[in-house]
């Protein structure tokens, strides 16, 4: 293997593919970015089993030449040190060779790199996917509901399959749902979709789409997604971002979302977020993040949290409306203040059935999102 | 104790003040703020006894009232909750009210605070320092005197006065030496000064100098300096800056500075300082952190690093003057690095008396800055 390459095309390619090399590998292979150069163009591919990720440089492109082959050929090099060695090469051309046993010479002007390159045939085999059934989600509306939802999964072991963020797609609407069983974010949308295209109940791991959200850029460009029954392909541009998805079976979370409430509240999203933000810092003080929420007689709630050591601190907020029973409730001021911040809507609807049931956040201006948090059983 | 104070004015000395209060104190009362209410104005002091903080905020300032006092008085707070607190309140103005047993009542808008205060009697009393004897030192240059020698400082609590910044003054140069025993960073100064004032191997924490150089301001404005016994206070405006000085007899370290050398080198700053970065990402791979430098038959320099497992950088770097002996040194890339990055001059001087004595840096435009870097026993 021979060529000649553009060190930004080269560099930029290595940053997107990385985030997938494992920074622990189990086997020095799933710690390495295999490099596979044909006439055609170069492609990159790093996995650590659970997530690949593939980005493809053509030789050229829009009358640029980006690289030079030539002898084809492939092999694995470390990204770690790949990762940070590329960018600061000297020249604009990155000179790459591949000798016997993978020995890899790189060259760019005064630098000269020799490497123990790594068996392309010893690298993980990306999964097969047939691409009969795919649909397109714009990109900011993906990182989006992204952004919404996975702050709610579970970040514990012990349930697996909460770890995810459970996805349905049906009759045009795309849905995800997050769950630790404290709190629940949901967040749907529409999309386009060929004529029947469905999936249901597919999980994919939260701390993934994460992942996958700093790769998809924030404008209207499509993503496309295809769904299989282990694994799920998203298509940006010249990467491919594969997922493997979670196996179990998600809790049905449908049945617990109350549809009337003994109290129901408007309020001004801004001011409920500052007024818990402040309850918070006290209530943090004791470790429990527990905030409390009276309605008062005069139309208006107060909101309150106190430790021993420090004091209490107490706020007093306007309800745009206020319907139904009087009421106190305790609850995690930091799950609050985590789905306040994701939901964008200027007022806020919270719905409630007593202490001990839960809490349901939803924004005003459309039905795309809601947010349930279980109360804290307090005594007073 | 009962006050109306803007909010701006009393978190930005919140802010200044609270880099001195102790994060995890060994006594509540260090973790505090105190807060001095006369009708001339607010002193706010942080101390966790090594360094203490003072910031005042006239109750009226260029015809702009600050502050309106009903009742003078005196409160200690918690620094980590008031930090937090202050910057969030919900309205421009805050009252601070002390009642009984220092029970404190903070209310700005809706926000209603109840907090648990501390005797101020019980805060420790800052040193008092006789004023007859300072001399002043602009604000940016004071930080970058700072910048190029604490990092060379010790880290290590085993030799407690390495840990410090060496201070000379004397015939209005004003010097800096930090050494950990494997490299030295100084830095010198001409400042102007009172006819004679001179001091001599004060110690200064370098943790403490990164501290107040956080709070110099990066322009001409002067900061004053007051020299005592076992003190140091430098003054920035409202804001007073106190610091203990490191007990013990700091090394001398004129005698290891070589003033003649077998070898000598010229070297562009910049190309250096990339060449060593890229050979610095293979021996970080070793943990030694060594790379060689080596002079060819051709006026030019070889860097080089290997690492068993990973590979080799060789990089070749022209020498704009080269005379004297040919050599082959090797040295920790990390030291080098960190020296490089602080030289503010395109070339730099480079002086060697052979593999095993010390290396001399200096920057070619000026004398103010030398570094020394003992190189490593290497075999081949």
């Amino acid at each position: 293997m021979k060529l000649m390459i553009l060190k930004d095309q080269l560099n930029d390619a290595i940053q997107q593919v990385s985030k997938a090399a494992s920074s622990r590998p189990a086997i020095p292979i799933l710690g390495g970015i295999k490099i596979d150069v044909t006439h055609h163009g170069i492609t990159l591919t790093a996995s650590d089993t659970d997530i690949s990720i593939q980005s493809f440089i053509e030789t050229e492109s829009d009358k640029q030449v980006n690289a030079r082959v030539d002898k084809p050929g492939s092999v694995v090099l470390p990204a770690k040190f790949i990762v940070e060695i590329v960018k600061k090469l000297p020249a604009d051309e990155v000179e790459i060779e591949v000798g016997d046993n993978f020995q890899t010479k790189i060259r760019s002007g005064s630098s000269d790199i020799q490497m123990v390159g790594l068996d392309p045939e010893e690298f993980p085999v990306l999964p097969s996917i047939e691409e009969n059934e795919s649909f397109s989600v714009p990109g900011d509306l993906l990182k989006s509901m992204i952004r919404q939802t996975s702050f709610a999964a579970s970040t514990s072991e012990q349930t697996p399959i909460l770890t995810g963020v459970l996805w349905n797609l049906a009759e045009e609407q795309f849905k995800f749902v997050a769950t630790d069983r404290h709190r629940l974010a949901s967040r749907s949308s529409h999309v386009e979709t060929s004529s029947g295209h469905r999936f249901s109940n597919i999980v994919i791991s939260s701390k993934t789409l994460v992942e996958l959200s700093k790769v998809v850029p924030d404008n209207q460009s499509l993503v496309d997604i295809v769904v299989t029954d282990n694994q799920v392909l998203f298509k940006l541009g010249h990467v491919l971002f594969y997922s493997r998805l979670l196996e179990g079976i998600y809790p049905d979370t449908s049945k617990i979302i109350p549809q009337v409430f003994k109290t129901e509240l408007v309020l001004d999203t801004k001011k409920l977020t500052d007024a818990i933000d402040r309850a918070y810092l006290m209530s943090r003080e004791e470790k429990t993040n527990i905030v409390r929420l009276i309605t008062l007689d005069n139309g208006m709630i107060e909101i309150s949290s106190s430790s021993a050591e420090l004091g209490r601190v107490t706020e007093h907020l306007d309800a745009a409306e206020f319907n139904g029973d009087p009421l106190r409730v305790a609850f995690n001021s930091k799950y609050m203040l985590d789905c306040l911040k994701v939901i964008d809507s200027e007022k806020i609807f919270i719905g409630f059935n007593g202490a001990m049931s839960p809490i349901i956040i939803r924004p005003t201006d459309h039905a795309h999102s809601l947010h349930i948090i279980l109360p804290y059983r307090t005594t007073g």
